[in-house]
């Protein structure tokens, strides 16, 4: 499989994923948040899957598209390490769907990253909100689902909060 | 449609149109020219095609991933308003397959760059060779092919030399 093939196995399973997280909390309240805009597809990709979810984006320096840079008061401008601890306050148990894609191509340095937010964004998540991530997460407070129909397993992830 | 959506839709095109263009140019002789290596996906898709053809690249500065880094004597470094003049004299005609991927994201600047790089081009296919293209061009020496099933007209483009 070459570089171009896995790179679009990887993007049509982060869309398959996101689409059966956008279902799986359609009877849940809550807001999305975003955990990384990059050049903003996704972000695009969430919107337009939940046009009536307020959809936070946490970035450390805006550069996407000029169609896809959220409103500035939806923005969590900053290094997520510093911008979700202090989220807590107001966004505690309010996201239904959380979406993470670390976005660099050193998947050690993702796996690294992520071990250090995940006990940063459980604590925002509701009962029974859903987490769809590129590298994989371990918690006790999430459970691994099935992915959806022709997603290879590690290709990406769907967690739910449990307890 | 979401900016993943076309995204997505853009890459399939891409590889459909690349391994199209592998298939016709099976009787004919010559080498591959990949105009723009970028972070080298299609690079290596192409050899991962055409395992048996010389791949020359051309590219302004090598930032590919580290797997995806052609051999230094397949590289013509530098601008390709440049290095596409400076070939002529080893390269004329001797071109089965080309490859070209503006890369940017400003569609206007990728038409403008493609006009600039098609008469720099045409003198380098042989007879028959195949042109693949994100940007559309326009010249008396090429020929527009038919796509690949399923995608659409004007995203992505497949050329012959005809003259």
């Amino acid at each position: 499989m070459s570089r171009l093939d896995g790179f679009i196995r990887r993007l049509e399973a982060q869309r398959a994923c996101l689409g059966r997280a956008a279902e799986l909390i359609r009877e849940i309240d809550g807001v999305v948040l975003e955990l990384g805009l990059g050049n903003g597809r996704t972000y695009d990709h969430l919107r337009s899957l939940l046009p009536d979810r307020a959809i936070y984006v946490c970035e450390r320096q805006v550069a996407a598209h000029p169609l896809c840079i959220p409103p500035a008061d939806m923005l969590l401008l900053g290094d997520m390490r510093t911008t979700l601890p202090a989220a807590r306050p107001w966004l505690d148990g309010r996201v239904a769907l959380a979406h993470l894609d670390a976005g660099s191509g050193d998947e050690a340095a993702n796996r690294a990253l992520a071990a250090e937010l995940t006990p940063l964004i459980v604590p925002l998540l509701g009962a029974g909100a859903v987490l769809a991530t590129d590298p994989p997460l371990a918690s006790a407070e999430l459970e691994a689902l099935p992915l959806p129909g022709g997603v290879a397993p590690g290709r990406y992830h769907l967690y739910r909060r449990v307890s």
